[in-house]
C-alpha cells in the first residue's frame, strides 16, 4: 500500500530535526536505479505560490516532463520565504541530485508545514544526506510517515491495474483548498505513458477527487500532486491509466478527509437541480465551507435552515418552493416545506453523511466532500506553536 | 439611547413564552399617536427570504413608504416555514395594527431566531397584546432586551444632530453576513424626510457601516434595518440625516462585532494597494471569513503567512515581492521578505486589532470589521437547542 509497491522505485523517510518534536520530517521518492522518467505535477493556483512549487514547474519544464526523485520536508512549507525561500528549494535539489548522481533539474522538491519561516537547511543538509543512505524497495511508508503535519494516520494507496500498479502516498486535508498549509501526494507507476498523457492522467484524477474535498475552504500556497511513471510494465491503455490515476487519487482523497483536523465528521454534500454545473458547485461549495453549517454537523444537530439559508445566498438560480434536502433518506426540507423526520438523531450521529440537496431549477450537479468544524480545529489552528 | 430618545415614539418589550428560557421576547416600537410616518426599509439580499421580510417589503410598498408600527419578536426567525411562515406573518401584522387601531399595512414585521420552526402563535397572540399595554415613551430598552438573540448586552444609540435626533436598537452580528439567523436594526427619527431621502440615507448608512461588518461570511434570511422618521423636528438638511443615519449605524455595527458569538478580538481589516477597490473588497472579505486566518486571531498569533495565502487565493492581480502586512504599527511581511517584530505580543493581545494589507498594485481600498472563531463560536453554533 504504497509508492514501493510499484516495482522499480525506492523511498525512504528519516528525522533530521526540522520538527522539534523529533518525528520523521525528511522524505524521498526516486527511481530504482536513479534514471528520469517520465513525470508529471499539478499544483496549487494560489497566487502566493511556495518556492518549491516554482521550482517543481521550472525543472518539469526544463526537462520536458521528467524527473529521477522527489525530495519532501514536512515542518516547513517554505512559502512566503522570499528570495532566501527561492535559493533553499533550488538547493534541496541540489544536494538531492549530487548524492543520486543526477542534474538538479531531475530532481522535484515538496515542502509542507509552517508558512513564512526559512528552512533550517543546517538540518535539511545532512537530512537529505541520511534520507539516501536510506532508500530501500520497502521505504514507502517511511515516506509516507514523513511527510505528516497534523495528519494523524499515513496515507498510502496501492492500485492494481490490467497488467501494471499505481501507487501513491500523500499528506494533508484538501487539494486547492486544503487545511494546514499543505496537501502533498506524489505517486508511481510501472505503466509506460508519455509526460502528456501522464498530466492529462493526472489533471482527471484531481478534479474528480482532490478537487471536491474541501475543509475550510483555504487554499494553499503548497498543494503538489506528481507522478512518476518508469514504464516497467510496458505500455498501457489510456483509458486503463486514468482509471488507476482517479482510483489511487480517490483512496487518498478519502483518507484526507477522514483524517481532517479535529474533524468528527466526513459530508458527502451532493447538489443536484442547479441550472448548471457551475451553479451546482458554487452553492455546494459556499454549503460546504460555511461556519454556520460546519458547527451544526459537530453537534449533529440536522439544522436544515442553514442549509437553506446557503442556497438562497449563494447567487444562484433558486426558488425556495422548488427545494429539497435530505440527509440520507431523510428528507427535512420538502418543495418549501420543513419536514420533521423521526429517527433522524441516528443517522446524524454516525461518521459519513450524505446530505442532497435539490434546487428543482434544471439539471446542474456537484459533488462536495467536506469535514465539520469542532473544538479540536480551533485547538490545532489557534496557534503556530 | 434608544429608540424613545427621539420625541413621539413609544416602545415595549416583554415576555411571551416563545423563548423557553423566560426571557423578553416580543418587542413594539410605535409612534405615540399610532399615526402613520414615513418609512424605509433595507433588507437581506438572500433568496431564501424569511417571511417577516416579504411581507416587510409588501406593506412598505403598498404604503409608499409609511409605517406606524413595527412588531419583533426573537426565539424564532420564522424562516423557511413555507406557506404557514406567511400567513403568520401577516398575522403578526393584522393583530398588531387591530390593537393599535391602523391598518395591518402600516405595521412592519422582523422576527430573529431559529429558521425552520413555526411561530408559536398561540404565544404570539396574547404577547402582540401585552407588548401594546406596555407601550411607553421609556420603553426603547425593553425593546432592545427583547429582539436579543445570542447577543450578551443590548445594543442601543442615540445621535443628536442640528435640531433632530436619531435613535437605533439593534441585535445580531453582522449585515447581510450575519452569525446566527439575523441581524436587525429599527431606528427612529423626528426629521422631517421624504421616504426617498429615508430609503438613501439608510442605504448609505448600511452600505459603510454594517455591509462592511462580517462574523462568519453567512448571510441571514431576515437581516432587516428599517427606519421611521415622524418629522416633529421639523426640515433637516439631507446631508445632516445622511451624517446622523451613518453615525446611529456605525455605533450599532460597533457593538454587535464587540459583541458577536463567542469572539474575544475584534479585528479592523484595511486592504490597500489593490488593482480595484472590488478586489480590495474581495481580499479583504476572504481574508475576514478565513476560519485558519480566524484561528490564529484567537490565539493572539500574528500568522502573516496564512494573510499573504488568502491574498494570493483570493483572485486579484497579486505579485508577492509588493506585499506588504502590518499589525498596528508593527510590519510582519515586507515586500515579500518576512519580518519578525519584536513586541508584538503584546499587541496581538488586544481586544481590537488593526491589520493592514498593501498590495502594491493599485489604488483600490476596502475596510473590513470581523472578529475571531474560538470554541464558545463552536459551542454557540453546534445545536440547536
Amino acid at each position: 500500500m504504497s509508492v514501493t509497491d510499484v516495482g522499480g522505485f525506492v523511498a525512504s523517510g528519516i528525522g533530521c530535526g526540522i520538527k522539534l518534536s523529533g518525528e520523521h520530517d525528511m522524505a524521498i521518492v526516486a527511481t530504482a536505479d536513479f534514471a528520469p522518467v517520465n513525470a508529471a505535477g499539478v499544483f496549487t493556483s494560489n497566487k502566493m505560490t511556495a518556492a518549491p512549487v516554482l521550482v517543481c514547474r521550472e525543472h518539469l519544464a526544463v526537462t520536458q516532463g521528467t524527473a529521477a526523485a522527489v525530495v519532501l520536508n514536512s515542518g516547513n512549507a517554505n512559502a512566503a520565504t522570499g528570495k532566501q525561500g527561492m535559493a533553499d528549494a533550488r538547493r534541496m535539489c541540489e544536494l538531492t541530485a549530487a548524492g543520486l548522481g543526477v542534474v538538479p533539474q531531475h530532481v522535484l522538491v515538496c515542502s509542507t508545514g509552517l508558512i513564512g519561516y526559512g528552512l533550517p537547511m543546517d538540518k535539511i543538509a545532512p537530512g537529505i544526506s541520511a534520507a539516501i543512505a536510506s532508500l530501500s524497495a520497502s521505504g514507502g511508508p517511511q515516506a509516507a510517515q514523513a511527510i505528516m503535519t497534523t495528519d494523524t494516520v499515513p496515507k498510502q494507496v496501492t492500485i492494481a491495474s490490467n497488467g501494471f500498479t499505481v501507487g501513491g502516498i500523500a499528506k494533508g486535508a484538501a487539494m486547492l483548498e486544503p487545511n494546514m498549509a499543505t496537501m502533498l501526494a506524489v505517486l508511481t507507476t510501472d505503466a509506460a505513458s508519455s509526460s502528456e498523457e501522464l498530466v492529462a492522467a493526472l489533471r482527471a484524477g484531481v478534479a474528480s477527487t482532490f478537487n471536491t474535498l474541501t475543509v475550510d475552504g483555504a487554499e494553499s500556497t503548497n498543494d503538489t500532486v506528481l507522478i512518476l511513471a518508469n514504464g516497467q510494465a510496458g505500455a498501457v491503455a489510456y483509458a486503463d491509466l486514468v482509471e488507476a490515476v482517479i482510483a489511487a487519487c480517490e483512496s487518498l482523497a478519502m483518507q484526507m478527509a477522514d483524517d481532517a483536523e479535529g474533524s468528527t465528521k466526513t459530508v458527502f454534500l451532493r447538489v443536484t437541480g442547479a441550472a448548471s454545473d457551475a451553479e451546482a458547485a458554487k452553492a455546494a461549495r459556499d454549503t460546504a465551507n460555511c461556519q454556520l453549517v460546519k458547527c451544526s454537523w459537530y453537534g449533529q444537530d440536522p439544522y436544515w435552515g442553514r442549509i437553506a439559508s446557503e442556497m438562497g445566498a449563494a447567487g444562484v438560480a433558486f426558488d425556495h418552493t422548488k427545494l429539497t434536502i435530505a440527509y440520507g433518506p431523510h428528507v427535512v426540507y420538502d418543495h418549501g416545506e420543513p419536514a420533521h423526520p423521526s429517527e433522524l438523531a441516528e443517522y446524524m450521529a454516525g461518521r459519513h453523511l450524505e446530505l442532497n440537496v435539490d434546487l428543482g431549477m434544471g439539471n446542474g450537479t456537484a459533488r462536495i466532500i467536506t469535514t465539520d468544524l469542532t473544538h479540536a480545529y480551533v485547538d490545532e489552528n489557534m496557534g503556530t506553536s
